[in-house]
Formats: structure tokens, C-alpha cells, sequence
């Protein structure tokens, strides 16, 4: 059985990963016949965001690989271990927390620095021909990491998070939340989620779709 | 369009609401072309569960209202504001947080105590003929509130959850995670959901079967 890795920051898209997001890629993966495998780094949040009320509270301060065990039912792996997990792709899920907490794109937009746990994975992954796949803000991720390959990533439509992309190096591509873009060079595929003003059922289209495609890659 | 409230407890399947459960309702609804709108009573959880270890963390505290606003993207209505809603059914989502912070099954069995905000709503809908959908633990809630209204409920094939189903008047149907119990009482579904042991596909279709067959009493 197949082996996909699930990148979650956290729980809750605010400050942590896009819980949608998350539980679709965690439905998509056992609808396909493979085996889903969390993980998240052990670091504190950048902040805690109170999500009815949209402001940050200072006064808490919370767990990333904690904070997603919610998400993977405490099935989850420390990022650090994932040498002895032997994994045949990685998806990277969305949420502010991806660019809060695995990267500081949300403060730095293309001046960011993945954090060196996340960049040596993608650049190991790459390297090996194994596929990768980015949903949502990702994608960001993947062109700080892998600009310099000619990879070809989406983001949806929004013009800012397209200019950022193409000035880490990697090609922009729009597209609709239903669908994916597959990078000409590389096992890449991307999808945007939620970077569009959508729904559920179309964020699910379009993991499904990513999902399947990263499968048929391996 | 048809407007279905979502009841959580929480975020986080130790201390609040099974989150799979939930996004899989919110998927399942829109599905179907009706509208989701997510409730949760404004009150503090019973606890915090570190869901890395299992144990509970008594330094913390946490509103059942702002972590459930995890889930619903900040898109959620506090409890008590349900009169002005105008729902056509209503579905409760299972996790420990609803058998800790709606009721209190998990410490004291069908001795429990129903908060009054939820056992109101679920005597109005029922009174009104409004269908109602009971995932994983809640068909306890159900049978405390509605144990004298000759329902049938599913939790699983779980023994104790069942007897204790029964202790408090309700019928007990046994049934897998892929299916549901509609009651022959009452329009009321259940699905055992992670009752069982089982997989987050096999839950997606219990869950999709519950919102149909709900659907289709309205």
C-alpha cells in the first residue's frame, strides 16, 4: 500500500492548517486505496488567532505538532522522524499556518525562509522522483524551495500570491478550485483551495484530483 | 435552499468535536445543495486534551464556542441564537467534547445531565417535526432528551453505549459505519461513525447517507 505523507501546521486556518483541507486530503488518500501518514514539525505556533473573533491572543501560546494531532486523531508523526517512514509522496495542506509557522511568507511575503526541517524534506523528495503536492498557499513553499527548477505552480488567481511565486522563480499558473495544475518538470502538482472565495464541495473536487494524480504518478 | 445547523462541541475528537465528523457533514450538506450553519454553545470545555498524548492539561482552558470556530472558519452562530435561524434540521456532530461539554455521559452514563440550551432545541425541533441526525456518541443526548418519544438509535455495536441507550428509554439497532438507523419514531438518523472502529471513507458514507436521508424528510 501506498504511503503519502500529510504536512499539517497546526489546526485551525488562521494559525495553524486549513482543517477542510486537511480532512479532505485525509479522505481523498483512503478513497484512493493508499495509507495516510500526519506529520508536523515540534515547534511553538507563531501566535494562537481566536477564530470567531479573528484576533491573535497573546496570552496563549500552543503546540504546532500538538495542536494538528487534533486533526490526524493523535495519529501523528514528529517531521523530524520522517527518515524511518519511508514514504512514496508528501502534500503539503494549506492555512496561514503554513506560512506562519512552516515558513514566514505571511510576514516577509518572496523575501521568506522555509523553515530547514520543511526545505530539506521538499528538496529530498524532489530529488528522489518522489511526488509532491501543494494546496492552497503552499505553493509559496515549494517555489522558496524548488524556484530555481522551472516548476510550474498554482495559487488560484490572486495577482499578489501569483507576482510572489514568479519572483522565487517558479511559473504561475491559474486555476479554478475544482482543478490542479501538474508542473511540466517535476512530480508537482498543486491545487488552490481555499486561496478562492469557494466552496467545500469544490475544494474537495480539487484535492481529489490532486490526490488521484500524485497516486497514478507513483 | 435548505439550511441544516451543525452542532460541535469543540475541535479536537479528545475535548471537543470529532473534526473528520464535522468536515465530512459540512461536505456532505453542501453536497447536496442545502446550506450549513455550524452552532456551538458559548460555555468553557470540561478540559483540555493534549491530542499528541492523551492527557489532559489542567493549566489550559478553552471556550467550546471559539474552538469550534476552527471548523466552521469563524463562520458560526452561538447556540443561543438559534431561535432567529430559521433551521430545517439539524445534525450533532460526535467526539468526546459532546458527551463533555453538551452532556455528561462521560462521567456518569445514562445518569447524565443534557445542557439546557441543547436538550431545548432538540425538544423544539422534534415537537415541530423538524428531521434530526445523531453521528458517533450523540444518539445519548438524543436518548436522554428523547428516551420517552419510542426512538431508535445506532451507536454502533458497541455493548455498554448500547445498554446505556436503552437504560434511558431509546431502542438500540446495531449498524456499521457505512450505514444508518433512521428511526421508526420520529424523523431521526443516526450513523455510529468513529464509534467503530473503522476508516475515514467508511465514515464519509454513513455521514453522506445520514444528510441524504435527512434531506430527504424535508
Amino acid at each position: 500500500m501506498k504511503k503519502i505523507g500529510v504536512l499539517l501546521s497546526g489546526c485551525g486556518y488562521l494559525d495553524g492548517s486549513e482543517i477542510h483541507e486537511a480532512v479532505l486530503t485525509l479522505l481523498a488518500i483512503d478513497n484512493a486505496g493508499a495509507k495516510a501518514q500526519c506529520l508536523a514539525p515540534n515547534i511553538p505556533q507563531h501566535h494562537v488567532v481566536n477564530h470567531l473573533t479573528g484576533e491573535a491572543v497573546p496570552s496563549e501560546s500552543r503546540n504546532v505538532l500538538v495542536e494538528a494531532a487534533r486533526i490526524a486523531r493523535g495519529a501523528i508523526t514528529d517531521l523530524s522522524n520522517i527518515d524511518t517512514l519511508d514514504l512514496d509522496a508528501l502534500i503539503l495542506v494549506g492555512g496561514y499556518g503554513a506560512g506562519k509557522n512552516l515558513c514566514t511568507y505571511a510576514f516577509k511575503g518572496s523575501d521568506c525562509d522555509v523553515i530547514p526541517e520543511v526545505s530539506k524534506i521538499l528538496h529530498a523528495f524532489f530529488k528522489a522522483g518522489k511526488p509532491l503536492g501543494f494546496i492552497c498557499i503552499t505553493p509559496v513553499i515549494a517555489a522558496k524551495v524548488l524556484g530555481d527548477q522551472q516548476i510550474e505552480l498554482t495559487s488560484g488567481c490572486d495577482q499578489e500570491t501569483a507576482d510572489n511565486l514568479e519572483a522565487m522563480g517558479a511559473r504561475h499558473i491559474e486555476c479554478t478550485a475544482s482543478n490542479t495544475i501538474v508542473s511540466n518538470k517535476g512530480k508537482i502538482v498543486s491545487t488552490p483551495a481555499y486561496m478562492l472565495e469557494t466552496s467545500i464541495a469544490e475544494v474537495s473536487k480539487g484535492i481529489d484530483k490532486l490526490v488521484t494524480e500524485i497516486i497514478a504518478m507513483l
